[in-house]
């Protein structure tokens, strides 16, 4: 099986789909493997690496497309334009972060052409498939990186200090969401030794805060129902919405760092924390919005962007994990690895339908359209 | 007595020698403080602050200077020119980190107008003196931020992992100078879970490094007669430092980052990182260099600025106190309340040149120039 790695278009993207290690298994495993010249480049990785670890490095990453059963991806669809089909061809296998929500008439093409495409972001929250889970696995690196990038902004230290010169008080770090970029910041920030508070709107999460030393604060109204089977927050009731906007206008403004994770997948993210609450926080405060691409948790966060909003810095980051590419793309290369052995068998592919893993993340099959994210969502699509 | 604070003048320089609070607490102990408009400003302090804590606000800083029987700076000679001394009067006392070192013919002059200069940087290394100690309380702020710099500069993270994608093995940090800034280095990069090795000439810091988790490595000639009666590290021979390279050829290039801290007062920098040991580490890897300003202790440094050497970052930062300008300014008007509390008797300047800590620290006083650190420096001045 030819297995190829075009490497990444999207702008500011600098993680690769296969380190040349994992690539090294592959190809011990009997597959042959090509990347285009550069494709390791964001992550330091060098073509000669890649050669060393008996890949093939091929000028064009038009060549990759051409050549390979199996083409991987880190995020979209890979190809020059956005979300363009058109490097495809009959019976390939895509796998990556694609982007499912924001895919529409391209699923119909791939379907057309044969494709059979796998959306990691799709994978089910059940044990077997965390090894492949790249959505838990950049969610833990933005958690971290949302902490060394608020550290390194913020005019105050992290820990207490007892010092001749006086006893420095922690940073106060509150952090909306407690799913795996949540937890990570959590853990990070009292890691720094930070006094760290965190709430989420599922309240089965909060031993797991607990564990970690931080504070969990709660509307008080949650129920089991709040989360999906999945273990995902779910959209909420308005009265419930008011009581929490009531929680946040204590805990954001006595808060000197802000990091917000409460995204919900393929929907905008709820907007709890105000523009007013932030304006209440002293000046010089940070907030993280990780939830920025889809609209973010905060009123002023912009995605993309740092704004100054009442004296503090808003930042709306959209792809932390390629800020620390070495880590996070070992990691994915991990999840694709764990993935196509799920997909290969004795060297050849084998789409078992039947496998939950498989049937929750493909796209497009037998040159039909799948998209099994849309049933999640029901009839609202 | 009344005590003035005419804001800084250097570029970037964001800390303010009293906060509202300790302003607060001298003008209970029956003082008046001035403070010229915006002087708090870098450090998020605002005139109206300074204001309740019942100080007057001045809208011209050299008001501030006419008005005042103490003047207080954090950083240089404070006015408009480069270490000028024209804004001082008859009788002034004037104390900051005065910059001693490269002060010349302005002693001559601060010492005709009958000033009374103490230079923070001076203060002897006794316990009593630890809490007018603003050198190291800046420099454990520095060894705070160097590390939280690094960690958002790495393309690794810092702690080690076990997830279900794989175990990510922890960045190796190296730290030059176990000094109050190195130890803080240290000890933040041990909680922040990176591994973390030192290195000092004075072998009796070995225990306190251990101590904070981190690996000592050491080259295994060094003696006593390393640190001078204060305990600052003193100029070593050329047999050891070749020693010393050895040494640092091993453990250099097995770093992501490396913190070195290693400035002798009033001196060059010691430079025992060079060019080929950087490039010997892994494109990515980040090198802060707290000694920058003085000469820097790698090759490739250059004061103020961040540049590439062999896919390695190299960080030459001059004053990352004044990146965390709350906490820093907090540590220093603490420093320096404790040092008026020392000048001042019943409410009067009585300053006792018996004093140790005054005899110190004392450059100018009583129309003569003193210059206590030019003694310690003995003949080849």
């Amino acid at each position: 099986m030819i297995i190829g790695v075009p490497g990444e278009t999207a702008e500011g993207e600098t993680r690769v789909a296969l380190t040349p290690p994992v690539a090294g298994e592959l190809v011990e495993d009997g597959h042959d493997v090509c990347v285009a010249e550069g494709a390791g480049e964001g992550a330091d990785w060098k073509d000669d690496e890649y050669r060393e670890a008996g890949c093939e490095v091929l000028e064009g990453r038009l060549d990759v497309f051409d050549r390979s059963d199996v083409v991987l991806h880190v995020r979209g669809l890979g190809a020059d334009e956005e979300a363009s089909t058109d490097r495809y061809s009959e019976g390939q296998v895509v796998v990556g972060l694609l982007g499912p929500y924001g895919l529409d008439g391209e699923l119909k093409e791939l379907a057309d052409r044969n494709v059979s495409a796998f959306a990691l972001e799709l994978i089910p929250r059940i044990s077997r498939a965390q090894s492949m889970d790249a959505v838990s696995s950049m969610d833990s690196v933005s958690g971290y990186r949302a902490i060394t990038m608020a550290a390194n902004s913020l005019p105050k230290m992290f820990p207490m200090e007892m010092t001749a010169a006086g006893t420095v008080q922690p940073a106060e770090v509150f952090v909306l969401g407690a799913g795996v970029a949540g937890l990570k910041a959590i853990a990070t920030s009292e890691r720094l030794g930070a006094s760290t508070v965190a709430n989420d709107v599922r309240p089965e999460v909060r031993e797991e805060v607990e564990s970690l030393g931080a504070e969990f604060v709660s509307v008080g109204d949650e129920t089991e129902e709040m989360s999906d089977e999945e273990g995902y927050a779910t959209e909420q009731e308005k009265s419930f919405e008011q009581k929490q906007k009531e929680m946040l206008m204590e805990v954001v403004p006595e808060a000197d760092v802000v990091i917000t994770t409460a995204a919900i997948p393929g929907r905008p993210a709820p907007q709890p924390i105000t523009d007013e609450m932030i304006e209440r926080m002293d000046p010089g405060s940070v907030v993280i919005d990780l939830a920025a691409e889809s609209g973010g948790n905060c009123e002023p966060s912009r995605a993309g962007e740092t704004v100054e909003h009442g004296g503090v810095e808003v930042r709306g980051p959209t792809n932390l994990p390629a800020t620390i590419p070495q880590t996070a793309s070992y990691l994915y290369s991990n999840n694709i690895k764990n993935m196509l052995d799920l997909l290969i068998s004795d060297g050849e592919m084998d789409i078992d339908t039947g496998d939950e893993i498989l049937d929750s993340t493909l796209l497009t099959h037998d040159g039909e359209v799948r998209a099994p994210h849309r049933e999640d969502q029901g009839e609202d699509e």
